[in-house]
């Protein structure tokens, strides 16, 4: 199997975190790929992801699966299945329903991103930055008030919100969430122990 | 059970035609909501989802379910399993990563939309807008090219479908997708057969 990634990318760190923890990662062939908005990127558009986004698996056959989730939700059933997606039990939903408001919360961290820092200046609309990191910030007072998250075994929920947490450090430095959230502060700490976060995490700004 | 929508929403659609092919639409109270890019939504955001998007399904006992995808997955396993997503089988991986394009495509349809006719006039980026728009269109042409697709019974590929090509219509009804890709013209045509698909559609634009 093939996977597209940036170092940059916190959806392509979601799988990369999942891939070494389901054990596959030495069947996983990483290739660095560049996609960013505005530009054509026709090439990758063509042969891999029409929304020119990363990452994506491509599985020896040739198909390729996206997004991020189903790559994750793939890795874990041929690693056995319901290590980190619960396949059954009450927690299932949660999972799967906290993971999209992660993933989300990744979305709107990247639009307000784009918006900032991507977009011609002179075109910026403040209130749409706002509205998207408003979003982002709300979510993650959700996970600062649920202590059960950070105390459970890892899921995709945990590996997600690490990769919030990383992304508003790599591109947000100065947002200040660890003093607003120091419970996310503790888990982001205690996350950082394993080698798959450790490694994963994203380079300097 | 409650859902939040809004008639305009092509991922409330999705889970509306959902409701009614797993024939749960009756257990399901509809709830209309309002949500607007650079506005704050405070409650919505609060109480429902701090993404502030639609849908969001509110079960009986107050957790709440995002995203479409996951409501969707959770009434079809409500109401037995396998019924719009396979749960085994060597289409599975094929039709959650397709179903994970379009709801990509209706992203991108989704920002293309506000930069053309929500953001203030003066601050667009026709870039951004051709870039998203274009994903979308390259995306259609591969279901175009994917005759298995429209030949399968029902499944949430189809219902992502319809609903990428009923908010053509309703926000782009000048982008000549039945032109540019005939075979989804006659699939959309024959998918309006079903009341699900019909009493779904957007209102006038």
């Amino acid at each position: 199997m093939k996977l597209t990634f940036s170092p940059a990318s916190p959806f392509a760190r979601k799988v990369r975190i999942a891939a070494i923890e389901t054990g596959l990662i030495d069947r996983i062939e990483f290739v660095a790929a560049t996609v960013a908005p505005g530009q054509p990127n026709d090439q990758y558009a063509r042969d891999i992801n029409p929304l020119k986004k990363l990452p994506a698996l491509i599985l020896d056959n040739g198909e390729v699966v996206v997004d991020s989730y189903v790559i994750t939700e793939y890795l874990d059933e041929l690693a056995g299945g319901g290590k980190l997606i619960p396949t059954s039990g009450p927690t299932r939903w949660k999972v799967k329903s906290d993971h999209s408001l992660l993933n989300g919360m990744l979305d709107s961290m990247l639009l307000c991103r784009y918006e900032k820092m991507v977009r011609p200046q002179g075109l910026q609309w403040q209130a749409w930055a706002d509205d998207h990191w408003n979003r982002a910030w709300t979510g993650m007072a959700r996970f600062e008030n649920a202590p059960d998250v950070a105390s459970r075994p890892l899921d995709i929920v945990q590996i997600a919100l690490v990769c919030v947490l990383g992304y508003a450090d790599f591109r947000f430095a100065d947002c200040g969430w660890r003093k607003a959230y120091p419970k996310l502060d503790a888990f982001h700490q205690k996350m950082l122990e394993r080698p798959s976060v450790k490694i994963s995490a994203p380079p300097a700004a």
